[in-house]
């Protein structure tokens, strides 16, 4: 499985050198994720997140050799060659960075003018999408917008034998912060007889899990259940930006398309297999009745390890709460367990036919709801289709996002015994649709 | 309208000195289609289909100037930056190509070693696919299957308001003559009460007009109908490689997914707006009764000349009638102007919500069925879903695709008083699956 192995990287008791690693909610030392900054000024470059700093790798080469360095040689402007390495050389980095950034280091001196504050740089997407994928094994999400249609049946037969995903828009795939514009399109809200265009008025967002591709695989050639997970990279976090409205309307047969093509947001860090090593889980028991997976998806490491524990968070702030420099508000708190299939099924699914995955290729879980209201991680479920608007703390309410409000998605990692990491955020406003 | 003015190009008396070029039935000196090639040994670069031969660009790089030289200048090993530039040096491009490739052209010597025999290159994608973009647009395809469902009402509601699309698969887009792996999936016959998974037994093809785009948009920032055209940098001919098993069990609720993306094949020469100028037609007139397009779809200019007038054909040869000698037998023979919608509307669908085009996105049409059996551009269609089936001149039948056939689609442009011109071949055998 990997990346499931533990090491002197994930002892809770490491401290680093940098002074805002320790106790950082996302990026301690035990996490070093890896992304692509430019700092003022200057040129696109792979990095890693340490506290509140970003480790220049390419600064720091001179302290690296074997397969540590051939990562950082792989990686340009984007990470994709690296990527490619797989675990071998991801592995040897997370090591030796891990021993230069620790408390006591003998190279801290060297490391220091090579170490950016965050806050001043520009964080990119940390690889180029060759193609998007967004899978849909959320299962309580699938059952509450199935339930919407289909109130007796909610979940169609398929769903617990095939891994329901669809391919999704690579070019608007954008990193944190990027603003999102609202997008024109048809809608007919079923008392209208004709559609017509203009903004969407049922802007909604997904809270998701990012699976990033390493290492890939050739046309023609399916990848084995039990291979699946080394072809994994790491993990971000995804706002699956909806426009319900275009979606209700145009997505009949071929599922859809402009509804959700305007944007897809993730956070910029790659979280590797490795950091996440101590999160992993048992995936979640089928209830009593459910098919088990055909043989092509079954894998008795994966399921007793290959889920992930992963608390994943959505709020909200409007531009009036900003304005009266209120908290954002909580939308949504659930699980990455909730998925339905593992993140090795999905990769294995993928390719089951031939289809080839590349080092970069980004796959969505779907939405990661959970059974209860508090944890629905979209609107269209947490106000039942819009129906019943949630209070907000500025005495708003909202059915479907509004011009200036803004989604932020973030994820803890918590186990007895290990440091707790995060994945920094996930964050886009919402902007007005270009005039019609 | 990108590409629609008339001028000597275009001339039918018009003849090059390159010997096959002349009543070459694809590429005579009237198309000069823009791909990349690669001769025996060499590395990958961006050439012109005259007759038999290529026309190796970079060789001939100082014979160009001004716009036509931007455009070579731009190319690489794929013409991604060459598309981008759109019509004017695209034009230019083929105003000088003529010149030099004409009878009489006195730079014939400087040239003629730069020529390299078609049949001994490798003929590459002409550029690396951002994303792929397959519609629906084939009304007669859309009504035969939809039909198969819904016989009383086979086209959904959206269908004439909506241009129908779908993301599909980048990744496993490849250029004519790549074998085409038969796909294992899930398949649940209606006999059946629980999948299983195995080769596809419903292997289909399906006959469309692949488009390329040129000049692409900001994300957020649509594109005017009016606009569209000088958008599109040419097109090609594609097959949408389809397992119609695993395709009704997987498609619900979010489409087409593994049982399209083992492959897509299309034919390696851009054809150009430019080389199709004196094809263009008017739409179809819209049946009695249908909506007209919302204003956002809407051109005077593109309804009166935005179609094309081009021959569609599909031929099959199974690994019997090639031991036996014997000559492709047609499935189909369609037309490019069954599209409800023009490839103008395409484009501006595509980027009415705020979809971000990028220069070398391919856009697929659907497939493009005629009104009756002969035109049929899938044994979906054709059969009748498989009930009946094709009988072969060797003496098979087919209902599907079996392994070691081979489909060949091919198109024709005629109008009286131009010279006719073609699209090269877009060929594809079956493989076997590989073992479940």
């Amino acid at each position: 499985m990997g990346g499931a192995r533990l090491d002197g990287t994930h002892d809770p008791a490491l401290r680093s050198w940098v002074p805002s690693a320790d106790g950082h909610p996302d990026f301690p030392i035990q996490n070093l994720p890896l992304g692509i900054f430019s700092p003022t000024g200057g040129a696109r470059r792979a990095g890693i997140a340490i506290g509140d700093r970003i480790l220049d790798l390419r600064g720091i080469a001179g302290l690296l050799s074997g397969e540590a360095a051939r990562f950082v040689e792989a990686a340009g402007e984007t990470l994709n060659g690296a990527l490619a390495l797989g675990a071998g050389p991801r592995r040897a980095l997370r090591l030796r960075i891990c021993e230069l950034l620790r408390q006591g280091s003998p190279e801290r001196a060297g490391i220091e003018p090579h170490l950016h504050e965050a806050a001043s740089c520009t964080l990119h997407l940390p690889a180029a999408v060759g193609d998007y994928t967004d899978f849909y094994v959320g299962i309580h999400h699938a059952t509450n917008v199935g339930r919407q249609f289909r109130p007796d049946n909610p979940l169609l037969p398929n769903y617990k034998w095939v891994p329901i995903g669809y391919h999704g828009r690579a070019s608007s795939v954008v990193p944190s912060g990027t603003p999102v514009r609202r997008p024109n399109g048809q809608r007919k809200p079923a008392a209208e007889t004709v559609p017509s265009f203009g903004p969407s008025r049922n802007l909604d967002y997904e809270l998701e899990l990012g699976i990033w591709i390493g290492p890939g695989n050739e046309l023609g050639e399916p990848v084995p259940i039990g291979e699946a997970a080394d072809r994994i990279a790491g993990y971000c976090l995804l706002n699956d930006w909806s426009a319900r409205d275009i979606q209700g309307w145009e997505y009949q047969p071929l599922g859809p398309f402009l509804a959700k093509n305007f944007a897809t947001t993730i956070s910029p860090w790659i979280v590797t297999p490795e950091a996440l090593a101590p999160f992993r889980a048992p995936q979640a028991p089928r209830p009593d009745g459910d098919p088990a997976p055909l043989p092509y998806l079954a894998d008795e490491a994966d399921a007793a390890s290959g889920a992930l524990a992963i608390e994943l968070e959505a709020l909200l702030v409007t531009a009036d709460m900003k304005a009266k420099g209120m908290a954002p508000h909580r939308l949504a708190l659930s699980d990455a367990r909730h998925m339905y299939w593992t993140a090795a099924q999905l990769v294995a699914h993928h390719a089951s036919g031939g289809c080839n995955l590349r080092p970069g290729d980004l796959l969505g879980s779907g939405t990661l709801s959970g059974p209860d209201r508090a944890s629905c991680g979209s609107l269209l479920e947490a106000t039942n289709g819009g129906r019943e608007p949630i209070a907000l703390p500025s005495g708003e309410e909202r059915r479907f996002l509004q011009d200036g409000d803004e989604v932020i998605l973030s994820a803890r990692c918590r186990r007895e015994g290990f440091a707790p990491i995060g994945f920094g955020e996930c964050r886009g406003a919402i902007l007005p649709a270009p005039s019609a």
